[in-house]
């Protein structure tokens, strides 16, 4: 016999973010970082560069590495599907608009993250380069919404709802998932195109934004409510 | 013989986020959603309703319960400190404007969380009631900066630290950080001042916030710091 | 036999603003500042107290004084039909959070335009006091948008246009215009429901943004077009 | 014997907005559209394809073209002292970020105001050309703060006070200047170093704003301050 926990109690008391339809002309694909300097080469490097035993390193990374390749597959899965179906497409890049570092927000000034302009670690990864007229936004601090003009062009857009993917789930992608359910958006995050450092901290973020004020879905559910919309939109 | 883990690599690679000075004139200390509504009281009592049994959901609550009331109990203390030092004081309230549920915000609206105007459930918990000239922000969504003009009041008065306290950790008081440190502030989030319904959704946030965008410290050490103040700001 | 003009010129290349629908449920009414503050009473006081003549004082503001009381009566004639069609109503009123000096924005801060909370003059005229479950939405400088929550509200009822009446042409009144139609509203000025103290500068600033950014309308044309609305939305 | 007028009895009783100082590390200098479609020769080489005899096109725009040159040159004098004295600059552009019109906003969208990205006519003036890590910000509407991420940069690097010039006094510049003073920067419009179609919206925008929630200087004026700057700041 099971004992009642807090969660059973919550989850009969809750009313949880209601589902909602994906369309072309109302909902956009937002790509978060999906970039060189996100993935875990640079990192790996670094600290066998530092002094670390490079098999000890690559042992202690070995799962994230797993998962953030599988996150960049589904990812570039979706994207695909998203350009097919008439998705509008955003991606948003960590970036510095110029190499004064005062022109990089104070939150990552403060802890050394400055990604030079033009740099190669700004580049998308190939499994998800933009193509011509896809909107490519920079930014210089964690959240997509705070530090850019996204949720400008978004609303000029009439776009009502956002399928986000990309790192790291607890840093940037958490950031972006509450401000944009805030911002009135209807937010649906794929639980297995993000993932971040610890797998602990994924799920719990997971668990917590989950039906509290967006949807989680995996990949596989996302490319099925795609590939069920008829037609595109065409641009003007 | 410990294996090293990412943890351990991530630690030796990154910079913390450095720590900062707390002052009257600069710092503000903002409580969030220290109210009735967000006390376990209603919750168990909608359980009982709603037919559990009461002994099981006491139990199930029980470790949530008593991290809430220690967390509000550590707020007052914290908030008590702040007037003695003359530390700006917010109050961020869970409140609609009106009766009319379009007056809510979608996030909310869509999960069925409306709270009345000047309702019992708004008011603010005994322990942390407001004071004459201390500012009452309400809000009807999650973020305490996105759907309120607190960034705006916070800039014309000069702040530029925060000291984070309230509910819960993993809904609004996580919203609120990730914002606050995007938007340029250095946020001091109280690790004991803060709880959620889960203890590892709340572990978790923490040790993803902590470092990366903020400093997280504990009620003691915050009062340590605020102890060593000198002089009150006189007001105009 | 007339010369071309620059006007001429312009008129001749520009696209104007197009003309939109105007529907409960998707418009709003934002009225600005129609309080006991801003009307020419306790400018007029002030005035003789300071020792200029009574008679010349009121002949000086005379032209105000009427192009003033007519714009509020075409304010209320507004509020009125919106209210009887539907037509979401806000109103956005000075008056500052606390007592606290802090509290108000700098730019008003600056130069001494402080207005007590609950006090006196911070009241709504007669002519177009506040009912039921009608948003009131205050704040402590110019624009309306700008240092208040009223554009998030706004979207989060979906809201597309707006018809903006109050004062001052060109303070309040242009701030908000010239915020409203960049985030994208449909702006409807209503010209004779708005004043300046100077006849010019309000002529002046209707004839920049007419066409420009948004629709400058008489009340008379604003009233045809909200008769022709068929039927009120129910709220919820 | 001259007669009280209304502009007299507001003198007497308003307190003007307060003079502020400008420094290196506090004050950004932001130009405004000065660019290649700003200037008159597209306009007037338009109204000739469209029909219009030549002599009285030019003849019609002789005065603005004048004062639209003149401002120009200003914007140049006080970009060069600016850069000497280490004041940071910000060029502020009008360009869509792709050939998607859904990616310009709907201000301009409605209006046909569709700037290609990388287009001759998006070009710096020659007077006023960016140098390496000046900040250009792109937008596509009016205001120079709410369709771009301006005013996160500046707050970001503690900027406290603009100095604004560009184009055009009643459209971006007058948006920008509400919005900026809203946001609690000191501004400072430099009246000759902008210019609109008509004079006399230019005098109106002018007399509105200056005192009220900024100061207006000339050129002269202001590089007379500026020339009072000690020392530039190094940066970093």
């Amino acid at each position: 016999m099971s004992r009642l926990t807090i969660d059973d109690v919550i989850s009969a008391l809750e009313t949880p973010y209601p589902d909602f339809e994906i369309a072309s002309g109302n909902t956009a694909l937002i790509l978060i970082d999906i970039q060189k300097i996100a993935s875990p080469e640079p990192f790996v490097k670094a600290a066998i560069k530092k002094g670390f035993p490079k098999a000890e390193v690559e042992a202690a990374v070995r799962d994230y590495t797993t998962r953030f390749w599988k996150a960049v597959d589904n990812s570039a899965r979706i994207l695909k599907a998203c350009r097919e179906k008439g998705i509008d497409v955003v991606h948003v890049h960590l970036e510095a608009p110029t190499k004064n570092p005062l022109h990089t927000a104070k939150v990552n000034r403060n802890i050394g993250l400055i990604v030079p302009p033009a740099s190669d670690e700004c580049k998308s990864l190939d499994q998800v380069k933009p193509i011509e007229d896809e909107l490519i936004i920079t930014k210089t601090n964690g959240g997509a919404f705070s530090g850019t003009n996204l949720d400008f062009i978004l609303r000029n857009m009439d776009i009502q709802s956002l399928i986000l993917v990309g790192f790291l789930t607890d840093e940037c992608v958490a950031a972006t998932a509450y401000h944009a359910s805030d911002l009135g958006y209807d937010v649906l995050l794929v639980r297995d195109a993000t993932a971040t450092h610890r797998k602990e901290a994924h799920e719990a973020l997971i668990w917590s934004l989950d039906d509290m004020c967006l949807k989680v879905y995996t990949t596989d559910q996302v490319l099925d409510k795609l590939s069920r919309i008829k037609s595109a939109r065409k641009t003007s």
